[in-house]
């Protein structure tokens, strides 16, 4: 696999930052004497499922849109997505007075569609699996010229998911690890560029559904492997690795964690009793990580990117 | 009626404030701007949702706690509690090395049981009615010999409830009004001692479930009145007003705004969606009092007390 494109540095991803703050929030840092109990670690909860919009999709969507250039906005942002990022894009195209179609899958929870109608966005409907996605993506693109706005395949979406991980360095430089959910890679991989040129001794794991596991078997085989099924509860993990994210994964992870529904939604009940959050399972599942391999985590202060908190809350897992 | 005691003093609760703050939170204040817009006005929630033991309850219990003797302490600590109280009352005293044992109604939800369990107490069932919770009691203090900790009609129990608007003033000392939840008296009561010694001009609110009215009754008439019924989904707010509380939510007190099981619900939702915060109804009752009296708070800065979290995730009210 070639690189067509240079990894996000730190200071690209400063000047991310920069361009983004006044659209959104520095989410806290929360912390739980009785999960450091649970874990035997030192737990230091990135909460971006308080951020703009829900997720910290934000971050990348405001860092691309604030670059396209006017014609560019003139002719309509698209995009696919589970929601969050159909959400924030939404947001940021509204923002800047253009118009935004998502394609979104037609099992997407009603919380997820609100957020994108609420945020401007129009709907367009497809199949849950990344086959139709694609498809009806093109179409679109194909139909209506307008400009692709990738929900992680985009070195801008990558740049500005790093700022996450940025701010929770910032607030904590002396953590030894950060565990990020993993789905398509913009928040890993923007994680690793930002955490490990901050920190070249810090460890990064990536959090990954059992039930797909693409990124897990594409480290594992060299090269990016497809998801057979996604029968997973985290909707906002179920998209491929891509092409401009694998790369930065491969080169830089200390490991992808994959974990079990079951671990998913306990530890997400474990964090709504005892953090009194709410955090989406696609957030939860770092959590769960850290729960699984102890081993790893034990003694350790440990960062977790809760990515998202929005949850539909008439269909809940439990 | 003739008060048996002085109304506590902003100098009292200061002084509680630094006996208890080793053993509590310092929670923090959350504004949301689409609750904001919602509203019409400006709202700082202060979170002991977050608190320990989920609830603004340990501010009141450790205050007493600590100021018991050690031939107090063994003779065991009682109270009878909807829950977050006995969960409080349960830390404190497991703290000091004593024993708890709370009169609890039948109908309290398991992560309330849960709650007192895990904090060293043990529970004494009771019918949900207050007569049952009263005579139970007495059996329980009369056969032992344990000194009661009442959850609200106590002094030193008013007196820590008091500081949990201190810290709300403390960071933002420009509110115009605060809302509290009035069940038994001891928040509303130590809210309104600490705030308006703080800010003479201040407006305090207290918002109570129409299920069980007998504050705003009891305000209508000069005289303590009884609940007829306590159907309300607000298991925090079933208690009656204490002759220790009541003489100074008649005092001080702006009004007591009564709010419809339908608008409690409502309001509990929309700070889960919006905020992605858990509370309790009996906290989210602020939200919805103020967002059914806007002519009162439009426009105005408005402290609104989130006095807990905890919730049983298995019966939610939607």
């Amino acid at each position: 696999m070639t690189l067509n494109f240079t990894m996000p540095t730190l200071k690209e991803i400063q000047e991310a930052h920069n361009r983004i703050s006044p659209f959104i929030h520095r989410t806290p840092v929360l912390t739980n004497s009785s999960l450091n109990e649970l874990s035997g670690a030192e737990l230091y909860f990135k909460c971006d499922n308080f951020q703009k919009a829900g997720s910290f999709k934000i971050r990348g969507a405001t860092n691309t849109v604030l670059q396209l250039t006017q014609d560019e906005l003139d002719r309509s942002v698209a995009t696919s997505s589970s929601g969050n990022h159909g959400a924030a894009l939404s947001m940021a195209v509204t923002n800047r007075g253009g118009k935004t179609k998502v394609v979104m899958p037609n099992n997407t929870s009603k919380i997820k569609v609100n957020n994108v109608e609420r945020n401007g966005g129009k709907i367009i409907w497809c199949e849950p699996e990344q086959a139709s996605r694609d498809t009806v993506l093109k179409a679109l693109l194909d139909k209506t010229g307008a400009v692709l706005v990738h929900p992680y395949n985009d070195e801008r979406i990558v740049t500005g998911q790093g700022t996450a991980a940025k701010e929770l360095l910032e607030d904590y430089p002396e953590l030894d690890v950060i565990v990020s959910p993993v789905s398509g890679g913009g928040l890993l991989g923007g994680t690793l560029c930002s955490a490990k040129e901050m920190n070249p001794d810090i460890k990064v794991y990536g959090a990954e559904p059992a039930e797909a596991d693409d990124a897990y078997r594409s480290l594992q085989s060299g090269k990016i492997e497809s998801n057979e099924t996604i029968n997973t509860i985290c909707d906002g993990l179920r998209a491929q690795i891509g092409t401009v994210t694998f790369p930065i994964i491969k080169e830089k992870v200390d490991g992808i964690i994959t974990v079990t529904e079951v671990d998913i939604i306990d530890s997400m009940r474990i964090i709504w009793e005892r953090m009194k959050i709410i955090v989406e399972p696609s957030s939860s599942i770092t959590l769960a990580a850290v729960l699984k391999d102890k081993e790893v985590f034990t003694g350790k202060k440990v960062g977790l990117i809760l990515s998202g908190g929005n949850v539909d809350l008439d269909h809940l897992p439990w």
